[in-house]
Parts: structure tokens; C-alpha cells; sequence
């Protein structure tokens, strides 16, 4: 709970029409209660302003009142969603993360080092060589295999899989589902047209700051590692296969699939369901759409979209040319006319 | 078991060539044995007429005889396809569900209320303030955290895992694998490069007669909800971002992709590995192809396809249109040669 | 550990420069240590023949030493890559696999049949009337519901889930997260706008020496079997509905949906992300590419490309077609003028 002044002291803001009230939490502009603060970022959202049952609410400096509301505090800052999200992590610190302590329902095997304050659910099974640091939480029905490593600090969802000789550094977020050292897909075709296994006999390395979401698959190396470095966030049901190399703060949307020993600079951002082929190298700072297939190397920083991946302005040039088919037949089919007589 | 004569009246069907027989189940044409009743509702079956080892037959009242069979008998209806559906229902419900009981190897956290007659399997783990309704069936090894309700009639498979503060309502079955209530894809990013997650303090709600495939993802929201509505159906590893809201009897294909805060109408159906952006509104009754991207909001009822979606006709138009390129360019290349003339 | 000349003799390889040396292991050259073994396969590899850190490097006969390296052994062999794999399997032989026996914190039904050196891993759970085959491998919190049989020497990986009724034949590896035998998406429409499920009263069955990756669904079929035939290979998070049959060898990249009843012949490669709807057959060694869309039957052996399967030249020549269409306009657009005058 806090108080309308100490919240305004938080964000540096101005409160306007001061009602003394303690404020619970925070909500969305078209369902807070009395006891919420909400916020206005986005001008789609101003017409909730005379209508939100909202306590309080964070707005711009600039932001013109039409409506006058005595029901309703204001306070004005530079940037309401800034401020908010500041708020919102505030609010959220105050809660008691109620996970605590090791489960009598859990499993750890022989010479493993747990650290201080680590949470193990109900039905964790960790096998034998592995190190948890401290304060890291791993949830219900989860499996570490032998040999795991596990930073400080993380959070492993319930129902990951993660199998041997992994490394996971500190401050990891893994949600549900995920798995985490997977064979990678490597095969050897026989004579006679059946595949013959190749052993995948590397690992995968997390370094610190990583979050991946539900239901991904990050394969391990072949020899050597699959690498995702500091700062990565992937989405849900992202596939990462063997040896793939991905360098700091890349950001990648859900479904994004990225096929053997490729490797992504730092600060990329890949869109939803787009797909890299095996064995190529995106340069630093690029931006691949949604649903984009990326058949070769990229070596210039930009924006990349299209179903085969070309620098943004020369897939709207083809996109418009593409419209622009059935007019063009219609003029030579006029020349045509004209020339024939 | 059934005899034939129950099946005909139940069916509101007509027999011919009646032997008297006990009809165990329901078979595919190919492989039913002759105690079993099969279908010819597709005309490509037909062929199957002459071969089929069933015991009983449904043929619809149209279908004519081109060769005799002493061996089987026939019962004639209307619709060959919904008289078997119902047959297959029937024979379904005899059928015993041995799930019963709490297994004494699952954990139940404090102050959580169980119906009458729900079942637990092995190592399910239930967190703290949990309510269960009553015939609900939770397989092995899924995972309810904190403050989760589960409604009525419902059955999670194993591996399920739902994420503290979810609503699910009754008659909702959900598939192994899914994760519901992982945090939504929300970072800010800084000035360093780097990104700061954004609290997802919202949850899942998910209302009755909802069925959701394996593998699916579907994220809490940022504040507020995200919300399957009555009667939707998902299929197999689908992704459902955070806020998204999809309304009453929305069928979705496996694999399609839903980004953060896009809203779907009642009784739209989406193809296969479709994905569609965030913040967008799909009005009702829209139906979206398979792999089809949608960057922008539709407000017209309609088939959309193609790589952006575009309605049916346009789609068509264009693919034309490619086809026609190379033949356009024979076309000009003969101007030019007349008029160089 | 094996002596260099051991080495040799497995690779029917010649040796240059022979130090006296035990090999540990297999390392990528640009990480290799002393102790270790490498190889140069790719030309794109061979500037770190210079620099390596290994004790012993295999090469190609052809192989041309521009550097003299006194403290590197060399072998010779036909096939660099070939005999790496055979020394990859070599060592890998030699390590003992920890997981063995049945644990104490594992759930099997009444009357299943476990055979000789079956390891079953934490919480694991076994429904009534399963069958595990010898020297199988169930690794924690993987289930295995009524019914099911699962073949000889195979490896289900943690988190696996597989519904009553399946057959897993000989050698099969599934990988985390996979689910196997989740009900088809079959729903019938009702005159209210709203869906009945159709039962989904098949199974799967899969053969012997199937691979199959993380995170994958396989849906049971309808009435019937779906199929995955001997030898077939299946990278992580493939989705494969109801009724689907896959023949031998075929092999199958990451992120593919197969839609139900769709039959896919021998030794063919799908490429990633791609998408076949329901009802189709693939006949035998078509080879499909990445993030194709297969609307209809093929039924030539070949390469297809494309968002909508195309045979590959008609798919580059669209694309070239596509290029051209700006160059066309500006042709068009130079007859227009000339006629004009």
C-alpha cells in the first residue's frame, strides 16, 4: 500500500486534486477500482479518462483535461508508461514470493551443492554432480540431469527438462515446458538409405541475464556448445538447434526457429515465426520481420522482411511491383491493340 | 455392444439384408474386423464396398449397390458421417474411464478445495488457496501453482502446467505439455542496450467447453487478463501472447502464432501456422488459411490468405498475376521488336 | 583412451609425425586441447590448422600442409568426416551410462511387464498393463499412461508423455516435452455455432528406430492408427495430426505441421517451419524446403520450393519473374511513349 504523496515522490511527478488515499495496486484504465492507480500513455486510451473507476491516474505533463473529475487524483509526469512500469515493479516487490525451501517430494542425487535460500517444488529430480546457487527456485515436476549447473538467482518454471552437463548462469528466468540439451537433429546417411545417429556430445551455455519462455527447444552441440549470451530474451516455443551461437541482448519473438551453427550479433531483434537456415551469420544490430525466411548470411545492419529475407525497402519495391502485375497487363494489352492496327 | 437393430434406431436408420449379429465397436472401412460396424460418407470410399471385412456397414440412402454381399449387413440413413459420430459417442461412453481417486503420490498444498470425485495422478502438485471442481481429472506429474481454480468436469493431462492465479472454467480439457500463465514477452530496454523485464501481474482466464491441444503456450497478462472465451478450440502447439482475448467459438489450427494485446471475434477459424501481429482486432466470423501472416486488423467477415493476408479473391488475383510474368514479358519483348521495325 | 596408432588402425588411417600420445576424447579444432583429436573436413576450417591447440588432427589424404607443426600428429584418411563420426561413436561407447535400475520415486500400475535392465527415473508413472521392453531408459517425470508398450533399448527423455494405447517399437528415442497420442482436433459443428468433439478412439503406433526431438505432439488417430514407420527421423517441435502416416527414412526438420490423413511416402526431407495440409500423399523421395507450404498431392519425386510447393525451377523462376517486374514497367512504360508520338 502507498500513499498518493509517496507514490508522486517515486516518478518525480505533480499531483493535481490531491484526495488522501491509500493506493493497493495498479490496473488497467478500463477495469481499476477505486483503490488503483492507472495511467495514460497511449491517446487510444483517452477516452477512459472520464469514465475509469481508477483512484488515481498517472498522465503526462501535456495532457489536456476536457473532463473534470473530483473522484480522481491526478499525477503528472514526463512518462506515464515509464512511470507506471516503475510503479508496477514497486508494487510488485512488495509481495512475498511464498516459494520456499526444499520440497520433501524432491530429488537431489549424490555430491550436489544446493545454495543458500534455494527453492526445490514438489517432485524436482536432480541427479548427481550438480550445483544450484543461491536463492534460485526451481518449481514443481522439473528434472536436472547429472552434471547441471545452475546459477544464483534463477527461476526454472515447473515441467523443464534440462539434461546433462549444462550451464546456466545467474539471474536465468526458464519457463515452463522448456528443454534445455536436447540431441541436436545430426545424422549420417547409410548406404542403404536408413540414418545412422551422429552423438551429440557437446552442451548448452545460458550466461547471465537470459530469459527464455515456455516451450522452447535449445539443442546441444554436437562438440563445443550452444551459446546464448548475456541479455538474450527468447519467446515461447523458439527452436534453437546444435552449436548455434547467440550474441548479447538479441531479442527473438515466439516460434522463431534457427537451424544448425548459426550465429547472431548482438542487439538483434527477430520477429515472430521467421526462420534462419543452418551455417550462416547475422551481423550485429539487425532486424528481421515476422514470419521471415532467411536463406544467407546478412553482413549490414538493418531491417530484413519479406518470405525470403531482403532489406526492407526492396520487399515493399516487390510487393507494390507484384500489385501493380494485373495494370501492367492491361497496358500491354493496349499497346498490343493499338499496334495491330 | 450393441445389436444391429439398436444401432438402426438410434440412428433413425433403415436395415438391409439383417443377420443377426453383436456389433462391438466401430472400425475404418480398410481395417474393420466383423464385429464391427463401419461408414461410406466419402465417395473415394466406396471402392471399399466390395473388400471391407466389417460385420455392418452405414451406406446413405442414395448409395447404390453395385455388388452384392451376403456377409454384411447394411443400415441406411441420411448422413452416413453424423450417424457414425454418433455411434462412435456411444460406444465411447460405455467405455470405463479407470482415472479415479487422489493417488497418495501427489502433493495438495493448504487451504485447497477438491470436489467430489476428482481425480490426481501420481506426483500432480497443487500449490496453496487451490480449488479443484468435482469429476475434474488431473493426470501425473501436472502442476497447479497458488490461488489456481479449476472448474468442473474438466481433464488435464499430464505435464500440464498452470502458473499461480489462472481461472479455467468447466468441461475444459487441456492437453499435455501446455503451459498456461507464463509471463508474458514484456521487457523495457534500456540506454545501455540491455533489457529490463516488465512485471506480468495479470493472469489467464479460460472459460467452459474450451479444449486446448499439446504444447501450447498461452501467456498471463501484463495487467488485467488474457481470455479464451466459451467454446474455443486449440489444436497443438499454438502461441498466445499476453492479452491477447479470443471470443466464443473460435476455432485456431496448430502452430499459429498470436501476438501481445490482439483481439479475435466469435466463431473465426485460422489455418495452420498462421501468425498475426499484435494489437490488432479480427472482427466475427473471419476465416484466416494456413500460413497466412496478418499484419493489420480485419473488420470484414471473409476468407483471407496469401503470405499477407488479403482477401481470397485478391490472393488469387496476384498468384495469377506471378504466373503470368514471364509470359508478359514474351509479350513485350515482341512490341519492342515491331515497333524497332 | 586410445593410443594414436589404435586410431589408425580404426580409421584405416596413415600417420604422419607420430608422437608418442594417449587421446582423451574429440574436440572441435578452434577449442581442441592437447590431449584431444580433431579433424579439417570443410576447407573453411583449414586456416586453424596453423593455430590449434589438439595433440592429433585427422586429414584427407589430399590435404595440402602449408604449415609445419612438430608438436601436432597427423592422420590421413579418405574421408576426414566419416572417421571423425567413427571416433566420435568410438568414445562415446566407452562412457558408462549412469542411469540404471528402477528408483524408489516411481509409480508402476497393476500388471505391467518391465524387462531385464529397464531404468525407470524419478517419478516417473506407469498406468496398468504397460510393457517396457529390455534395457529401455524412462527418464524422471516422463508418464506413461495405460496400455502402452514400449519396445527394447529405448530412451524417453524427462517430461515425455504418452497417452493409453500407444505402441513404441525397438530403439526409438523421444526427447523431452514430446507428446505422444493427444487426442486428434476433430470437432463437429453444431447448428448453434458451437463444436462437439468427435472421439478420438485410435492410437499411435511407432516403429523401430525412430528418433524423435523435444517438444513434438503426435496426435492420435480418430479411429485407427497414426503412424511413424521404421527409421524415420523427427527434429523438435513437429506437430503431426491425427491419421498421418510417415514411411521409412523419411526425415523430418524442426517446427513442420502435417495436417490429418496425410500420407508421406519413403526417404523424403522436409525442410523447417514447412506446412502440409490434410488429406494429401507425398509419394516417395520428394525432398521439400524450408517453410513450404504444401496445398496438394505430389506425386513426382523432385524438389519443391516455394510458399505455395512448387517444383524448384518453376519456384526460381517466379522469383526472377518477381524481379523483373520493375525493369517490365519502365519497358512498358518506353512503348508507351514511342506509340504516343
Amino acid at each position: 500500500m502507498m500513499k498518493l504523496e509517496e507514490i508522486a515522490e517515486l516518478l518525480s511527478g505533480r499531483i493535481e486534486g490531491l484526495i488522501e488515499k491509500e493506493i493497493t495496486g495498479v490496473g488497467k484504465i478500463e477495469t481499476a477500482g477505486s483503490s488503483e492507480i492507472t495511467f495514460i500513455s497511449n491517446p487510444q486510451y483517452e477516452k477512459y479518462f472520464k469514465t475509469t473507476n481508477a483512484g488515481a491516474i498517472i498522465i503526462s505533463n501535456e495532457f489536456e483535461l476536457k473532463t473534470k473529475r473530483n473522484d480522481l487524483s491526478i499525477i503528472r509526469v514526463e512518462d506515464p508508461y515509464l512511470s507506471f512500469l516503475k510503479l508496477l515493479e514497486k508494487f510488485e516487490e512488495g509481495k512475498v514470493n511464498e516459494q520456499n525451501g526444499i520440497s520433501e517430494y524432491c530429488f537431489t542425487g549424490e555430491n550436489c551443492e544446493l545454495g543458500e535460500n534455494v527453492y526445490l517444488g514438489n517432485y524436482v529430480s536432480i541427479g548427481n554432480n550438480c550445483t544450484v546457487g543461491m536463492n534460485t527456485k526451481i518449481y514443481s515436476n522439473s528434472t536436472l540431469e547429472s552434471n547441471t549447473i545452475v546459477g544464483n538467482n534463477c527461476i526454472i518454471y515447473p515441467n523443464v527438462s534440462i539434461y546433462k552437463n549444462c550451464i546456466i548462469g545467474n539471474n536465468v528466468i526458464i519457463h515452463s515446458g522448456t528443454v534445455i540439451g536436447s540431441d541436436g537433429f545430426g545424422f549420417a546417411k547409410q548406404e542403404d538409405g536408413t540414418y545412422k545417429k551422429i552423438p551429440q556430445t557437446g552442451n548448452v551455455v545460458i550466461e547471465d541475464n537470459v530469459e527464455i519462455g515456455s516451450n522452447c527447444s535449445i539443442d546441444r552441440a554436437t562438440l563445443g556448445e550452444t551459446k546464448i549470451c548475456r541479455g538474450v530474451k527468447l519467446d515461447n516455443q523458439i527452436q534453437i538447434a546444435h552449436n548455434v551461437f547467440i550474441d548479447e541482448n538479441t531479442v527473438i519473438a515466439a516460434q522463431v526457429g534457427i537451424a544448425g551453427s548459426t550465429k547472431i550479433g548482438k542487439r538483434c531483434m527477430i520477429g515472430g515465426q521467421s526462420g534462419l537456415v543452418g551455417h550462416i551469420t547475422i551481423c550485429d544490430d539487425v532486424i528481421i520481420g515476422a514470419s521471415v525466411g532467411v536463406p544467407k548470411s546478412i553482413d549490414k545492419p538493418g531491417i530484413y522482411t519479406g518470405y525470403r529475407a531482403r532489406p526492407l525497402k526492396e520487399t515493399l519495391r516487390l510487393e507494390v511491383g507484384m500489385q501493380n502485375i494485373r495494370k501492367l497487363e492491361d497496358r500491354v494489352k493496349e499497346l498490343e491493340k493499338k499496334l495491330s492496327k
